[in-house]
């Protein structure tokens, strides 16, 4: 049966390429993806599947159902795009000024609608029901995936599993690890609020500058002290500041940072400790603070059984040449949410044309794939599925 | 004689206040005072006095011969406006929209011409030569003063004495302190050139802001523990600008600040001193800096002799009910050059109505004098004159 | 032959217990361990093995040829003891005050000796050769692993495995993982010198004390910022001296500290960083520093595949009970040595009583451990053995 | 009448150095001056003076009362020796093995006696009373002066002088300043509380080190920022001490160190800032800490009037050739509280002889004067004395 799909979707190759330049052509933002939305829905009807629309936001859900009883499966594709204006010069470019598919979720739709249309043609083999979760808003937190998920996508589902094309990876790896893959990823907004004054009379004043660069500091013991060592952890200040005439002591300064953790604990400790760290820097001299710990995305945690289980697959999936068990990724995704719900998996499909001289990463305005990831990506995704089936 | 005097300048102090007026209500700003010069040139020509102008730019030196022999004495006065809107609503108020004699120079140089033409009036009688010193551009560095004395000003010059009216110190008072009165007023203008990039990748990065922040607390220590504890000294970072969005870290951060002493020693000390905690801070992670250390005027430093001489004349001259030997003060003055070149002393004409209520300090839009503070500081200056003729 | 083995490791779990008793009433300390070497010595020769003494100081390596052709499978246990005094009150207490078995070393020389004798049962069905590592000093740097190789014990062997009885994991549980699995530990040893003075006169000085802050302060930024968030290390300072009267200026303060690492890039980069930032530390008075960094264990890093097949053995050993895969442990071993010459394997065996209420972890005086751990191990160790044979 | 003083002085100068060399060779340490006190009381008693012993400890009062009417007038001798072995090779070197007249006690007291004896002399002249205050115990606080006060020796006092001679300043030269001359000397005991625990295991501790360092880093702030830039504070830590092995993190530091300052404003915001500076830095890890400010002497606040009196007199004091307004001096003396309750002034004495070519200062083993200052100092002393009563 699995040599079947693999038979049906190099077959249907040129119409998952064709779907997704349609795609990149008609880019639409997060929040935003309406004609997107209804695509999937048209072509996911025209299937037969069971189709519900509007999930939580723009999300789409189809339901296949197999002939014979079984689990139910979901696989997820999201499809927004970013504001970004592309930079290619590809008979598909963006139609759209300011939006483009700069991260590849155009692949990732075609590939599924296609995976779909193969799979039902050998639906009455199938042992289950497999549920296609297409995702509006990834890229924009609170994302799509938790609206979608509280409007119950996943009611029902025993096991998820979802793909990115990665265009720094190349074509023909397949790259996960159980446990931790992608980082939650939070911002810091934070405000010291001193008391300013006449540059020579630092006595009557307090200096926001020499406050906030104490914070910045002691910031450093608590990835170095406070952290187990072997907990990944970032905490980065990116934005300071204090605009001032060079002789005026600074009233107030403006922060703003990021906080990269991999597991709940270390991540509230953080969100805790941080604001410690801010609140003893202003005790020195009485001065005020204010402060945000705004969460993104938590962290994208493989299940152990789900990932040695797409590892198996993966490893005998034609296209497929290289096994990767990489590092965990300090970048966020909303898959993460599903995986709070029911077990799965989450892997990396490489994109990267072997030819390229220049790779140009994710939100760039030249990011690109090679396109026979797209099969790659459905072969995968189908194997697995049909491995869950068994 | 110096009863006469007092005569004299009482006699001509609504002419005084006529002069201040007018100037106030025709302000030029620093190195544009070409209408003031010309009414000052006028006036000291008309009294019969040797007038030279575009002394050092804008600047007027007129000379008045005494009838007999001795000292060459100098007394200078400012004439230079500020680019303020005046916010009183007074008869006098500026004509000219955003410019604005906001400091009393205005009263300086009412206050000298006056004291000159009542000075002429007893000339027979006076022992050596007056050099009256219109100084342009004290406002702006490099200032008028050091431009003047390298086109001769002091040439011949056996002592110099100025005073500047004080809003904030009560009608009536005499202020001044042998040493330091005046401090250094330098400015820092600084750059860290790190390497920036992903706020969870800080490894493959040099952090600017983190390494700006070390500085800063870095820095601390000059004052505390570099500098003598006897010499006051106060190094402020005003500017510490590194706007980036939250989760990226800083390719570099600029920062401006001031440094202010009162001996030339110490402020040798602080401009290396500066750079070597600049270039510690950077050592860390090889990170690259920019380092421009702004000399503005040096410390006003009163001679001791010169200065007991005008308080022990103060303590006398009907008006001055009240000696302040003050603390140094951290503003800066180009009084400064003359007191490197000849001795000399410098002191402050208390210049607050006693019926104010709310005291605006020098540079504030609502800044106004009591005007019988010119004749206070007329009689001091005459009184001075006469002392050193003794 | 698997099940013949266990029931000869059960059947002589009496005489292991009894060995590890008598090693434990005699212990002798790292690099003395004459006795010790004998005694292992001559049991290995009456059991007819090939044995060599003095293997690069006390090491003894004995040889069990099997009946076929195969692999050499060496097989490493350490026989030193500690300087510590023991506190417990148990028949087979320490004979020699001051002395102790206090990190199991005499259980894993038990375990590893009647693990010998009944493969030598069996020998005629072992396919290979057995080599029996008995090493000397793993408690004291440079360790015997780095002389006994040096001295050819690995000259032939295909693949090594180790165990480490384990007095806080619990009977039955066997612990490991693939990759780093304990840390490198290295020592540092600073001196800050910089010019002492009169606690008064801080700007005569250079303040030791303020230099060796500034230097602990920056030392944190290494971890937080210089290291890869998802490689661990840990850079700590446990000795800060700097004695002398409240009044007084340090001249001098001595550290020492501890660099703990996972990777051979991140231990050079640290050893490298670390005194980059002393330097910089001490740059900011012209200070000067020593500086040293010794080198302890490297990093114990597992090798995948004969991990992975440790576990798989494991998961049915009688009596273990519980595969416990572990984070990395920030402890350091010598067995890292072996592994950097042949592939192989170290794992933990639980050897904590179900019944205690209080643990005593390794180099304590109290220190102790189930017996029946021996047991585990041995079954586990030779398990693997066979295993490697098929 | 100030010509036959000098006369007198004179012609009693072998005896002013026949006494100091008898105390140099039998010190007696602070709080121990028994020989010493019965040996003035002695003098003072033979001259006919009213002496009280035992005021406020060994201290001794005695008075001289003028022919004439008029003030009361304080003249203030410190008497005891130092804990130091003296390393001189002279005649008069001390007979006491490690006890030594380090600091020129021995000096005061033999000119003080000696110009009592001068003045009694001239009795019938003088115009009022003169106090003669032998003090113990000035090395070592609380110091004689507070308990003598208490005591009651400055009961109708109306003003009093004091010198000290002065090893480092030429002979001839008289050395004050009015206002604050020397400083206030305060200790500081610290100690941090942390959690210890193993190197390797930052996160489970609070690094008591890190903690220490922080807040040594931010001790520095006080005296660049909090404290006025014309107010001269110092703030020193000398004992840091923290002695573990290498890879154990600090449980606990102790530290002390000093504060010095010039008024009592700075000096009781110190108190209150430097322990929320630790505070603060323990905050950041909820670790504990004790804190102890022991107040030593305050600082010497020389009167301006008396000081100024000072000046006009000793410009005339035959063998007085330069008068050298100082710098405060960092150093302590318990002279402050008698200032705190009468007028008065304190000068230095140059007592540097001019070949010397090496210099001990004061509390060295090799320290000594030029004993020609102790004429200068009792001419100067006395003719104080005789213009007070004019």
């Amino acid at each position: 049966m699995r040599e079947r799909l693999y038979e049906l979707l190099t077959e249907y190759y040129d119409e998952m390429v064709e779907i997704r330049r349609y795609l990149h052509e008609n880019p639409e933002v997060s929040y935003h993806e309406v004609n997107t939305a209804n695509y999937i829905a048209t072509y996911q009807k025209a299937l037969g599947h069971e189709v519900r629309t509007n999930v939580g936001g723009n999300g789409v859900v189809a339901k296949l159902h197999g002939g014979k009883p079984g689990k139910t499966i979901a696989l997820r594709a999201d499809f927004d795009a970013l504001a970004i204006d592309e930079q290619n010069d590809v008979p598909y470019k963006s139609k759209k000024s300011g939006v483009m598919h700069a991260c590849g979720h155009d692949g990732h739709t075609a590939t599924l609608l296609v995976l779909a249309k193969a799979l039902n043609q050998i639906k009455d083999e199938l042992s289950g029901t497999i549920v296609f979760i297409h995702q509006h808003a990834e890229e924009l937190a609170p994302g799509g995936a938790i609206a979608m998920i509280e409007d119950g996508c996943l009611e029902g589902v025993d096991v998820i599993y979802g793909t990115h094309l990665w265009s720094t990876e190349p074509l023909g790896s397949f790259m996960t690890k159980p446990g931790p893959l992608m980082a939650a990823a939070d911002a810091l907004a934070l405000t010291v609020k001193g008391r300013g004054g006449h540059g020579s009379e630092p006595h009557l004043t307090k200096d926001a500058i020499v406050i906030s660069s104490q914070f910045v500091i002691n910031l450093q013991q608590l990835v170095a002290r406070r952290v187990s060592p072997i907990s990944p952890a970032v905490v980065s200040i990116g934005r300071f500041e204090a605009i001032n005439p060079f002789n005026v002591i600074a009233d107030q300064v403006e922060m703003e940072g990021t906080v990269r953790t991999f597991d709940e604990a270390t991540r509230s400790l953080l969100e805790i400790e941080v604001e410690k760290v801010l609140a003893a820097s202003c005790a020195l001299t009485g001065a005020d603070y204010e402060y945000a710990y705004k969460r993104g995305y938590p962290a994208v945690i493989n299940h152990e059984q789900q990932t040695a289980l797409t590892i198996e697959v993966a490893a005998n999936v034609p296209g497929i040449d290289k096994i990767h068990i990489c590092e965990p990724l300090m970048g966020g995704e909303d898959f993460a949410y599903y995986l709070q719900h029911v077990p799965g998996s989450f892997f990396f499909t490489g994109a990267k044309n072997p030819s390229w001289t220049e790779v140009y990463p994710h939100h760039h305005p030249k990011f690109d794939i090679d396109e026979r990831a797209l099969l790659n990506a459905a072969k995968s995704l189908g194997a697995i599925t049909l491995k869950e089936m068994e």
